[in-house]
């Protein structure tokens, strides 16, 4: 028998996520962020339906891989949980997804111009950034993701990559960590500002090359001082930073 | 004899939706909220001439739709209320209404390019936005809309759609609740911003289909629990939380 | 022998309004707000070289119409103090002046396309609004208004209009009362931004007409309560609602 | 045998820089700021791996123009902290460096317009702007400055001028002092924001003459009363005006 994890440490980093996301502007009342059970891959951890600025530990709930409780004790859900159900069954390697509707990820969904990495803080978001269309596979609906199928025509357009544009509607994003995929997420808007303004001026805009991206990734680790410093900064500007547990690994200061 | 309505949860709403209002940048010291009043389809509740973010439950006033009070107690009135009394006169299914000078709603009544949804959160000013001008028939005129002439010929350039742009001055909106007229107002001008940057991008735009616009207008429901969410998120964010009453037949959390 | 007027309201006022147009984004640590002295039209008060969001009552000071302190108390004066003086000697109408840097009108200072109203809180700009070039006269300077020669350039710039922007420097602007002055400088960047945002959209710019600006002005009185109603809004937004004074001629609630 | 400096008023003046930085939006959880050792011109003063909002005087550190630590206590330090060593070695004249983010300065670095000042508050920023890109000298890096060659590389490009753009990442800035170089890297953004929105506008933009950009510098000093003034105000709003420390050669209010 194997001994289970203690969720209370990451139940806290969802919710910390959650307020991150709120106050950074990602989400408003609409938008949520999950993260995979630690002791069972075919179950994730996500607020039941409530604006992320008000979750607390007590509000979280596990799902399974069609967007159904776990367990049935009432609570109402978000409408939209299909999309982390369904990136979580297509993507092993994903740990934690967002969904939002950050203001400036919206032109890029409705214009021809593709969203692409042109600083070094969005690289992230990988080279290619697809762009899923809900009326190709589903004609007029109401735009929401509201059940497993339409779920998994998004994980089947974001393939491999880490964001998904969803037109006339937000993103998908999807990550190996919960602080990973909450700083894609802050980033990609800023990302996307950076490239408006710069198309805005004219002229050709460098992007950043492949081999960058690559040489970013590589880089990184959702555990190191760098990465555990933009999460206490932004935790604290939350107000939440007396959730925050200080992985044993980091270097004490 | 029927029996009187408590008036006392429908003027707290009435208190949250200036609140949040002038929370989310929509009015500042000018613009205002206006609900039906639930006895007399012939009167409306409104505040007395004062900033939305200063009004309280004392300061709420009863008009017909003259746009005079039904009892005058000697406290001074918007010079706009005409707005409202008209659009009450000419839309029965109209419950709530807004005027508001949101900054991005503004480049639209001064430039050729028309305003459309191109977000889902946008798609409840529906497919139509008539422009206003008021010097069309009455010349110049310092913009206001100061008597119920003019009132009435907004509300005919209203017509059965749900918001009209005023030129050089701001919107209308009109909805069957308090909750939705507040949560159209709040975005429109974001739809307007992802209108404009996509724009600026160049190339194409991609709006919402009619059949789209359609599906979330059947979908919608004032009273449903992810309506609710965005209505208690921004009155907690506008710190009149305290001032929320959850209707009966939203499912307990 | 005239009574001496209490000058304690004015001089609240004048804290109130320092606040406002910090809080409101037109001054920063620099720029500034003047009135005309009530007793003295050749006397103006004006805080001490202070950032306009710390300046309390015990700050403002007197200056004759050649920028000198009245009574040298030995508190360092802004450099730009000449600007006021200047504005107060050529235009006897005018009771209170700002300069301010307001971002959002720096680029029609640069460019060739002319500021004017689009929106009706902006009309009191005027139809006219003259780019002032420091280097037209002066050549190669640091860019401020520092001594008087400057600042009645200055003057014969502006001439019988409310707003003149500085080239590659900010704004000046003139009006009637303090509360005047104050809504002019916080509308001038609002109206500004609605022009760039009209611009970029493409097409044709509806502007408002002579006539329209005209049937603004007329109708505008610096003590209505509609003009009351945004003074005491911002004084409560910037934290000094406590300094208010309520004319005597308005309306009880 | 020459007495110690006391530090404890410099360092003091860098956590204010710091939480200035963050509250101006000119650094988040990345981006640092430093002070050149007052008693040793070998070494310079920076905050411990930490977001400069969080700094206190406790996690200030001492580094050599190599980026290593004067004495290893074992903080974690700024991977970029080589920037500050080197450029620290390459200017005498310099005494405060600022490496961050600042968003509305990437574009500049991205497109093929040249930043300039265009305002009087930008002119510090010098009449030429060298945007560096790392991928020149050192192919496909994941952009960071992590060792002391790429930071002697970005010291080469800075030459003699006040700031560098670093292509998709950022900038550094450098000055004769801690509030110099702070209002330089919180007035870059504004003098980025004022010429995007004036190239906008279309037509010709009115740059700064190299002739006002020399009389600005000749007449700026970072002790007088018009620069403490902003120091003052900024450390206000960044809730550390407890911090300051007041020069004793400036004029008594």
């Amino acid at each position: 028998m194997t001994a289970m994890s203690d969720l209370k440490p990451l139940i806290q980093d969802l919710v910390i996520a959650n307020r991150i996301l709120a106050r950074e502007d990602v989400v408003d009342a609409y938008g949520h962020v999950s993260v995979r059970h630690p002791d069972n891959p075919h179950h994730f951890l996500i607020a039941r339906s409530l604006a992320p600025d008000l979750v607390g530990p007590e509000d979280i709930v596990a799902l399974d891989l069609d967007g159904q409780p776990v367990r049935d004790d009432g609570h109402k859900l978000y409408l939209e949980r299909f999309i982390h159900a369904a990136i979580f069954a297509a993507r092993p390697d994903v740990m934690a997804v967002v969904h939002a509707h950050a203001e400036d990820t919206l032109p890029f969904g409705i214009a021809a111009t593709k969203l692409r990495p042109v600083i070094h803080a969005g690289s992230f978001i990988g080279s290619e950034v697809p762009v899923w269309d809900i009326a190709d596979q589903f004609g007029d609906t109401n735009l929401l993701v509201t059940n497993i199928e339409q779920a998994r025509d998004l994980a089947v357009c974001l393939g491999p990559n880490n964001v998904a544009l969803m037109r006339g509607h937000g993103f998908a994003s999807a990550a190996r960590s919960l602080i990973e995929v909450v700083r894609m997420s802050v980033y990609l808007p800023r990302n996307a500002r950076a490239l408006m303004r710069a198309t805005q001026l004219g002229g050709e805009v460098k992007y950043l090359s492949e081999g960058e991206i690559a040489a970013r990734n590589r880089g990184y680790s959702p555990y190191s001082v760098e990465t555990w410093r933009t999460w206490e900064y932004w935790a604290n500007k939350a107000d939440c930073g007396h959730l925050l547990t200080r992985p044993d690994d980091l270097p004490k200061t």
